[in-house]
């Protein structure tokens, strides 16, 4: 196995992709050693039983000596821990994250600098609805994109440190992509945090009715609600980050989908099929670029994969 | 192989449902011959490819030996072919569908009832994203429910049918369930229809921003928006025939999931965290139910299972 990236790394926050880092970094070799650090004793009690890496009781034990800190914790828990983490980072070493939104997140890191570290935020598109250290496995980033949303007007020393962090994730699996964090948030406003919303609240809606129908909700789910209720058991404090940090994307990806919903139940209202039709036929077309693209593999059937899709109605 | 259920069906409509019935049913036994027809010149010789039965040139000659005649056209097209199927299917045979509509359904079918055979709408809570002939396969129905909706105030001969009907079903692998068609109806607007058109709807407005993030909708769908469009992928004539006809059920669920996304709307405007966090985290309870009660198997990683619904953010 070639020499690691990263002599030593050190995680903080050992959820699902905080313990997947850690476990890809050591089976793919991409750290030399790995420190782990949760605020929660109880996380860090269970991650001791894990075989996770070095789990340390204080987070400077764990960043100290690290040559690359990755935080994995909350978009709205990442300026005190940047602050708490870069104290005891020795100088040179990169700070990351692994925050869904990423405009809000550089200005939690950046507020943290204390011209020493060399911040590059990052963001996985990897995970599964699972939570906590238990989740996570080595080849959850195999395949999946990486963003990284580097500083602009930076030195050739950064420039590196971007490189090593690239390679990083590289040797995870990942494939690296750099962008703009606005634009980043933009994307992910309609490609993830409008998708997991309106999985949120199909669900809540579908649990007002549930007490309605007798049991009957849940019983016969796999008509195509059952995947919303998978998308929807994502972790509550994630996710209410997210939507509190990605405000105006959101919102507006929301007015758009609101608006276009008002046409559908306008259509559904007056009988009018051949907008139907139209609106429907058109959403093939998109279907047809994410396959093409490679970011599908097409057919489920829902009866054998419990995580297909009923088409049938 | 014990005997067969049926000496003879006859299916009407060669797509994903008709063809995946025509394959069970010679696969596990359950009929001892089937007759295809499809209105569709093309869709029959395509049929006639696969070994699916005997494909027949017409309507009459398919069902005019039928002991069970399956009906398997969207819904829109159920009363013009039942009454075309009425005149030539002998007395006592049984006329069935499998529309994802039953109120609607039953309708149309009864409106062809002359009194000589015996009419038992019915619904498969089974497919996938795909249509056509092609897309058929003899597992579809294995563990999925099968839902009959029968007349009310019906003979012992009738009751035999319905037996007899929901032995075949049975032996396609499928758990059969009575049930009212309004009910029906009720709960499949919410399980099933409505998780449809959400899906339709955020596949449409992603559309229209997708050139506005040239290409990257697409690229960075792993997100969670992978799984709506795939969702979004179904026959389009299908659903639009289901929303057509499941229009006061819908529109209500409808109404419903407005009113709950404007909440969470406005929560995320204002900064709502706990607001947030309570239908976040009551949207797992669910999530649970759903789990519990065997309906699905639980962890997705979508960096591997392509159907896995991303949950990073």
């Amino acid at each position: 196995m070639s020499d690691p990236i990263f002599e030593r790394i050190a995680i903080v926050g050992a959820g699902l992709i905080g313990s997947s880092i850690a476990r890809a970094a050591t089976a793919y070799g991409a750290a030399g050693s790995v420190s782990l650090y949760d605020a929660s004793d109880d996380v860090r009690a269970r991650a001791e039983g894990l075989d996770l890496g070095n789990v340390t009781a204080t987070l400077a034990d764990a960043v100290q000596d690290a040559d690359c800190v990755i935080l994995c914790v909350p978009v709205g828990a990442l300026a005190p821990v940047a602050k708490a983490a870069v104290a005891h980072m020795k100088p040179g070493a990169i700070l990351t994250d692994v925050g869904s939104v990423k405009k809000q997140a550089a200005e939690a890191l950046i507020s943290a600098d204390n011209g020493a570290v060399l911040i590059i935020p990052g963001h996985p598109i990897a995970g599964t609805e699972q939570s906590g250290p238990e989740a996570g496995f080595p080849t959850l980033f195999k395949g999946a994109w990486h963003i990284l949303t580097p500083q602009d007007g930076k030195d050739a020393v950064y420039a590196d440190a971007v490189q090593k962090l690239t390679d990083f994730w590289t040797a995870l699996g990942a494939k690296v992509e750099t962008m703009d964090p606005a634009r980043h948030d933009r994307v992910l406003a309609i490609t993830s945090h409008l998708p997991h919303l309106i999985a949120f609240n199909i669900v809540s809606t579908a649990f007002d009715m549930e007490t309605v129908e007798e049991g009957e909700v849940v019983k016969f789910s796999a008509g195509g609600f059952r995947d919303f209720t998978r998308i929807a058991a994502s972790d509550p404090v994630m996710w209410r980050d997210v939507f509190l940090n990605n405000k105006e994307a959101v919102l507006e990806c929301l007015g758009r989908f609101s608006e276009d919903l008002a046409a559908l139940q306008r259509a559904i209202r007056w009988g009018d099929g051949d907008f139907l039709m139209q609106e429907f036929t058109r959403a093939r077309t998109i279907r047809k670029a994410v396959i093409d693209a490679g970011q599908d593999s097409g057919a489920v059937n829902f009866g054998r994969n419990q995580n297909g899709v009923k088409d049938g109605g």
